[in-house]
């Protein structure tokens, strides 16, 4: 794009340099011409913008890997195997969901089956995802301002997946197993890519109200957030775990692989919201893309820190889970503006977010609503947080333009959610019977134990 | 490749401009030098190849963890500490021995000790692996045209190393140390080398039978499953796995380990099946790559589901050991070609390569091979299905230079292999006492438990 | 750089060919232009540059989990909730103390408080790092032709974040948790970044000394050794480690999350050197790169084979956690020159940093110096061998030019951290009570066990 009048330039330059020249060769040209030799090709800008959604499109996969130990980390150890299954399984059928609906419903390219880009786009295309043939030429790409199809596709695919592995962990050791998977190809079949559409597909949340979400704290991770959430209520807490008013700790079974997925999910943060740039073929691009890698660590260590500091104040020890949730919500707090905040706020950004966690935590379970994993607080109170805090440091956002759509994508997603789950429960049955719970899913549903020798 | 007109097509293009410019200074002359501005420079195209050899063969090393935690996470508590220690020692033989002797042997540039590239090659040079010198200027590279030598080296290393993974897993819990590290040594010096110089540096299987296989279901996964096939017969199954003519399980140590394990291998295949594109630096290149990432991905996401569901059919529970196995044998049936195939196709592909595993499990066992991790079901039989399913998406392919190189490299592979095998048998023993295998062999050969306070 | 005197040649090119052109219209005009169209434009070397940065950065950002891992598979598993917990804290601390302080005492940019760049600069500037504003046109990048800041920013403060992991280890299981993160927000906004400014900031131990360092063997690997090494004095061994003369072992309670992060670390340590060629965007860059990602490898399978054999010829039984530290000291060893050698001579200088390691452990044991996971050794020792193996391949260093600057660089580190280390003792104390000793750091601190199921 930042390079479509370059050749029109170029053809003056050269013009201007030939015509000039004649009369007074051998005269210093250089000025003119530098900027020529200078400039990103236009096919290097594609290739650069194509494999940066590959790079962090990988990247973003390997976040499922994150989630995967997290989760299984943080539930008892009856119930490992089925949450590595449910994680495992969430992503593959992610994977073919997005395929043969997600893609379109997402990026209709202003073919709208409800709504059009002027007025507002409601309801994405329908149809398969179908990439650029194989080996085409430099003129047969799809779109040579952009990227690959392919990567593109790509990358999207890992966003998808993304919000299917939020919702795993809040409803772990207690759900069916294939109740959960049908839920899964619903959300990444349609729930995420129709209000995925609204804003990154150019639909009404974006034309209609300048609505700002650079890589997902609103369109990923609240939604995450709402579909767990709405499960969770109808589904109900695990057995014992509020009696007569306690709270009853249920510690997960692993440390180290708690803090691996948390790791991961770190690394994975690179890509979603550098990826998230779009761009990677001028200067100003690979800059912004810089900064962004930057902004996104350091949000994270400010809500580690924050939530070391507290956890200290207020119990005297440093709980290692609330560190963990406290990075991974430093990372949803900076994701819907990794950009324009410098290193200084976006480290508060995500502090304040490593903060939430530590009060919303013991907040969920006075309401008795059971997230094993805590996923609810990382993801959507830290995500409705970052969504806002975009209006600190980017001039372009309103609060109205911010607010309404938290709201919008809330309702749709929870009450839509919460009809599929209900559906779910009184037909097939969305939990396990008592005995079921009691012996662990592994040995229920899964038959592998994950640990049969300790 | 493709801008070796180029620099004719650009003089031209100049030549024009200035000359028809002159008598209509000013006039419109960019469709001409659009060309030229958006062409990839020819050392741009360089350094794009050279660094996606090195950013996938990063992701390929990474697979050698991958297999780390798989095997670690599939064998029993008493042998883990040695899976871990034969994994990290075969990675690291494989780089020393493949920088000796493989790499030269596997591409001899025409350089045949045996053959010519005409008549068919069969038998690569000797010498060790010469990098380019330091600081080299842009006409020094070995080959302005395709890609450093380091990197090249670099990547092709990884696919070696990754053949001899395969083989640690099958022979698990009962095999002795060094034998084993001499067999990774003859096979990453010398026979992963020699048949892979058969199709991939030009030799005969390539230029007689126009054998295709992209990223190597044969010349690397067949060739590890069949190495490990022959090991395992001579090896014998492990003490109490076979009684009585039932088949006893021993369930693998640890599940998390060997799901990371399958995620790291997932994510490691982007890298595997991507980076053999061996080009990034064209619109077309970059297009492949991305339609192989996201074809390799829906290749595994429908070996996983494939195995969910017919686990779940057949033994009324999904298996996750087997869901594990599915992705992986989706990903060895997609690497034939990784490129042709449509997202659906790609899918259905994978799909069979998870179906396949679930039946050739049970199978092996019937025939009392005991291959503890599953590695020949999904390397050997996956890796013959998915080379031969290159004949549903490939035009160029043929279903004798398909099958013939199949049965070529098998037999040279499970022949040398199991002379190989046998002469270790016969010389210093490959298996440990009965003693030693009851104990352990952590505490037999490596002296550290992986687990000593569990 | 490369691309300097590229503009005045390309306009000269073009005014000859449009000069040349005009009598002889169809001239063959090629050569001359090709050597505009190979060239690699600024914009693209300064995007490729950066890109480097930032995926090399991400995979040592990647080596903090590979920490995480290796420590706490070696510590006992009543302290591995705390080493867990450290980690991630010392990450994230380094993050921010290396924006509001570090980055600019490390690189002035000739800015110095005390010294200058032509007499020897000393002290670095004081202030916050500034990255490029967002969306930045071309001729506002701080410095064209290098890379963004962001990205320099990024890739830099990881090894910082890297120098800090590498204490942790030492001092496991008995140090108290707030002492510990106290010191490591010193030594990553001050000690570290002080010292590497003498070599990487262009101060006196670069422009004095002509000390070549070019990854960190010293400047980042002895540095995490020296600071460990004056708190592991100050602290004394753990509990019952040396009783009566004898050694007693404290095997560390998970050999598979210690090996997953030896491979961790095996994969950050490519971008740990690769990236440290600082430049992507030439042919003799990429080729450069390439040479480093391959002897990177080949110098960790030096170092994990010899030590292999060596616990072999030793003990008779291969010791696992000896072949892990032999691979990671093998990387250290060859990270202070890691592009001049060839493949051969990287393997040696690799497998004398596995000999290092396999000696030296259980001399630090005679000492009675309790290192828990062999950080001195791995980091300290190999670090100083690496650093004088320079010698052996790049001319341009001298003996005293690279022992003095070992030396300077060591009693700075030693001295200060000491310094520190014993204000901390004296003030707030550093080591648990002895009953919490007992108990587990889990427990006493955290409130948070590792493995409460187990």
């Amino acid at each position: 794009m930042k390079n479509l009048k370059l050749p029109q330039l170029a053809g003056a330059a050269l013009v201007a340099t030939a015509a000039l020249a004649l009369p007074a060769f051998g005269q210093d040209a250089e000025p003119v011409v530098e900027a020529v030799s200078g400039e990103v090709p236009e096919q290097t800008v594609f290739i650069l913008n194509s494999f940066l959604f590959l790079v962090c499109g990988f990247l973003v996969m390997w976040m499922a890997a994150g989630f995967s130990m997290l989760e299984a980390g943080l539930v008892r150890r009856k119930n490992v195997s089925m949450q590595l299954l449910k994680n495992i399984g969430l992503f593959s059928v992610a994977g073919i969901a997005y395929y043969l609906i997600g893609y379109n419903l997402m990026y209709p390219l202003g073919n709208w089956s409800i709504g059009t880009d002027d007025t507002g786009g409601y309801l994405g295309a329908f149809g398969i995802a179908i990439l650029e043939a194989v080996g085409i030429g430099a003129g047969e790409a799809d779109d040579l301002s952009y990227a690959t199809t392919g990567s593109d596709f790509f990358f999207q695919l890992m966003f998808c997946a993304t919000t299917a592995s939020i919702v795993s962990g809040a409803l772990a050791e207690r759900i069916k197993l294939w109740p959960f998977m049908i839920f899964i190809l619903i959300l990444t079949a349609i729930i995420y890519p129709v209000q995925a559409s609204w804003k990154w597909g150019g639909g009404f949340l974006d034309s209609q109200f300048g609505f700002l979400d650079f890589a997902g704290s609103t369109v990923v991770h609240s939604v995450g957030g709402w579909a767990a959430l709405a499960g969770a209520i109808l589904l109900g807490s695990r057995m014992g775990k509020y009696e007569n008013g306690a709270v009853n700790p249920m510690p997960g079974s692993s440390m180290p692989l708690a803090t691996l997925g948390t790791f991961i999910l770190w690394l994975g943060w690179f890509g979603f919201n550098g990826g998230s740039q779009l761009a990677l073929g001028s200067v100003g691009d690979v800059a912004d893309v810089s900064r962004i890698f930057a902004n996104t660590n350091t949000a994270a260590a400010g809500g580690a820190v924050a939530a070391m500091l507290l956890t200290q104040l207020i119990y005297k020890k440093v709980d290692l889970t609330m560190v963990l949730n406290g990075a991974l919500a430093g990372l949803v707090s900076i994701t819907a503006e990794p950009l324009t905040p410098g290193l200084g706020m976006a480290t508060l950004i995500g502090a304040v977010g490593g903060v939430i966690v530590v009060f919303a935590v013991p907040l969920l379970d006075r309401l008795k609503i059971d997230d094993v994993v805590g996923a609810i607080p990382v993801h959507l109170f830290a995500g409705v947080w970052g969504t806002l805090a975009v209006l600190l440091t980017n001039p372009d956002a309103t609060f109205i333009g911010q607010l309404m759509p938290i709201i919008i994508v809330g309702i749709f997603v929870f009450v839509v959610s919460f009809v599929i789950w209900f559906i779910l429960k009184v037909t097939m049955g969305i939990r396990v019977s008592e005995e079921e719970e009691a012996m662990g899913l592994d040995k229920a549903e899964v038959g592998v134990e994950a640990y049969p020798e300790f």
